[in-house]
């Protein structure tokens, strides 16, 4: 066969940058699991109707067909799913009778969309979601707890620091209604447009779409002009003076979230009342997340606050979450270089091999630093030390074992220092930084 | 929208059953580290012509279309990986001028085989593969690591005892060759199929197909019969006496492989002469793996040394690899309810909320918990405390921390034993067993 080439908006890594996704996938995870998330995964596929039930994405889907299909088979269409937020709602529904409510689960999984590749935008990608959801109703302190699992989360991550811009819907469509706009959810979508096409054309969009007049439409825009970190937010949106009882349990919510933040995390949130998010499901809060210096590629972190996702005729299940989109969050760093990690290999020593009939004995000195959690490899061959040593530097393994002969003691060598020392394979320590590898932030 | 309902050969689990499976990839994963194998993800589609270069697997392909492609599409036919070897494969031809040879890599991702579904097969399942490859040729000492690797992982989950089955296909190759079959491929796929279908009718394959004479055939159905932990194994082999270089090839690589596996893990490999792994590209040392009490069910954990599947005109990357079938091993181990784990929530603690004001209070005692790695969830309501410690109960949660009032020091409560004592959130550690969910084996 011919060299195969890379298929457009279906990235893939070198180890390095697996290792550096691996080790982000893992501190991500860590931290879900500190605030008592408990693992879950969904099949890829869901039925085609239940991937169209919700959102604008009905475009973006992958079918799936089975090459040669036999007539077994139901028909049934399946497609690959485009988030995490749908499949799970769907499995609430499924098996909401083995489930304990309120459920708090994590899931971090590919997913895909047939959409246009650029910067940032793939078909296939990774996303680390959190959900809680509730029976009936569910407690609104979830919606000020959820933004400061993903700060803490991410904080731990050597990236630049992270903004979340939050929103409630009950605030914009409560507003919307309070100035009489004839299409409250129409207003929604065109001002979610505001900072793709610019306050002009939202303005028409509102008059168009939404049936209102060019002076509600002005209040609209002003509303989304508005942001904040604090109350000063709702003293503006009630200058405005605009009433209406939704809007108001809207400003008390994101009041709210905001205080609640300030208390744990200070400057982490900022209120900016033009977010809208384009999916139809978001009933409260809503949340956006800017990585600082990659502000113009859009959020990177997004959810909100849903009351009727997973629902059949007599169930209802609200909830909130948010989804971490880490293949775009890792693409960006990678494309500037901004990550770095310490070797390419999780190897931490490699036992030099003197001969090759000394293999068993080097495979036991491996065995014994391995049993105390050291990643070792043993020399691919008994080649000339010196072309041992370049194995070893070529993947930045940082440790070379020599075994010992004629009853000498072993020595262990760091290869970047060059200091060479006696050591025992059942109870040598390298440094705490080299036992795994080491991912650093780099300035661009 | 009514109930939905589970999908035929596209597994879930419940919460509990997803950390099991979470804990043993950790253990997996975390082994294959050790032994210096790197991280690696593929993408999940591959192109069509790539899917249908190897093996029987046509089939079994699924294959995707947007459902609405734009006229921008260069209508390349994609399809589902059906495994991690040939995608892998394909990365490496596509990377070599980025990778450091030999390469070993683990790889731990969904595979999607249109098969119908029955017990430990299904439609979407997680593999867990490392392979070793090098350019132009690769040393024999690899296919003798590779199930120690594997023992090695399996070996430290509550899982019933594993055995490797070892054949050599040079062994099988020579042997034809030896005794005269003109289609030794064939005879291959033939004896391939003598557990499913017993000796007569392989007996009549290897006429009809590979070309066999009666007395060929049966030479071929005596050496299938050969098994053993050592080298008696090419005693017996070499007793039926055929002649041919590349047998003995075989039998002496089959013989190190068999010796290396006695001196690091006695009674883990057996060679089954009658092992011949369906797929083609496998031409050295191939491995089955059958769990204790589920023989019946298949292998699970497979795989082989292979020369010619990433290579182009000029270029040659031999490898060898395994795959741990971890969907079928678990949904094995599930269906006999063979393994549990002690809560179904990563929850250490939950603190109890003495009334809603207290919220901020009691977020903090959450974060001086989990600033020392203590998962903890805060009540989720200022209910009275038994439905606080009910809470708990349901999920498994083994602690109650109860504030202290007016100055009192907190106390925190083992809600299995009842406990209670003074606490400091800042210092307080739980029994080292209890710190993360226990997972354990179940006699059935």
């Amino acid at each position: 066969m011919s060299r195969p080439t890379p298929i457009s908006g279906f990235p893939e890594w070198l180890p390095p940058q697996r290792m550096i996704e691996q080790y982000a996938l893992d501190r991500i995870r860590t931290t879900f699991e500190l605030y008592g998330f408990a693992p879950l995964e969904t099949r890829a596929v869901e039925p085609l109707d239940q991937l169209l039930r919700k959102g604008e994405t009905s475009k973006e889907v992958y079918l799936l067909r089975r090459l040669q299909a036999d007539d077994g088979d139901t028909g049934e269409d399946l497609g690959l799913h485009f988030d995490l937020t749908v499949p799970f709602a769907r499995y609430v529904l499924e098996n909401a009778g083995k489930l304990v409510f309120p459920f708090r689960r994590y899931q971090i999984q590919k997913v895909w969309r047939g959409e246009r590749p650029q910067e940032g935008r793939y078909r296939e990608f990774a996303q680390a979601d959190i959900d809680i959801v509730d029976r009936d109703s569910i407690p609104f302190h979830y919606e000020a707890e959820i933004p400061l699992v993903v700060a803490d989360a991410l904080g731990g991550l050597p990236i630049p620091p992270i903004r979340i811009l939050v929103n409630n819907r009950k605030v914009c469509e409560g507003f919307y209604r309070g100035v009489g706009v004839p299409d409250p959810a129409e207003a929604l979508r065109a001002v979610d447009k505001l900072d793709k096409i610019g306050p002009a054309r939202v303005a028409a969009l509102l008059v168009e779409t939404a049936g209102a007049t060019e002076a509600q439409a002005k209040a609209c825009l002003a509303l989304a002009e508005i942001s904040g970190p604090d109350a000063s937010v709702a003293d503006a949106v009630r200058a405005l003076g605009v009433q209406d009882p939704l809007l108001d349990e809207g400003l008390t919510e994101l009041v709210q979230v905001l205080d609640s933040a300030a208390a744990h995390a200070p400057g982490l949130l900022v209120a900016e009342l033009k977010i809208a998010r384009g999916l139809d499901y978001y009933t409260g809060t809503v949340y956006e997340t800017q990585l600082a210096g990659y502000e113009r590629f859009g959020s990177i972190c997004s959810g909100g606050r849903y009351d009727n996702l997973a629902s059949t005729g007599t169930e209802r299940y609200p909830g909130v979450g948010i989804s971490i989109g880490v293949t775009r969050l890792l693409g960006l760093l990678f494309g500037r270089g901004a990550l770095t990690v310490s070797r390419q290999v999780p190897t931490c020593v490699l036992v030099a091999l003197p001969a090759e009939e000394d293999r068993p004995a080097c495979d036991r000195i491996a065995a014994a630093l391995r049993r105390h959690g050291i990643a070792t490899e043993v020399s691919p061959s008994a080649a000339k030390y010196g072309k041992q040593i370049r194995y070893a530097e070529r993947r930045g393994i940082p440790f070379v074992w020599f075994p010992g002969a004629d009853g000498a003691p072993d020595e262990v060598k760091d290869i970047r220092s060059g200091a060479q020392e006696p050591a025992d394979a059942a109870t040598w320590q390298p440094p705490a930084d080299d036992l795994h590898p080491r991912v650093e932030g780099k300035e661009t």
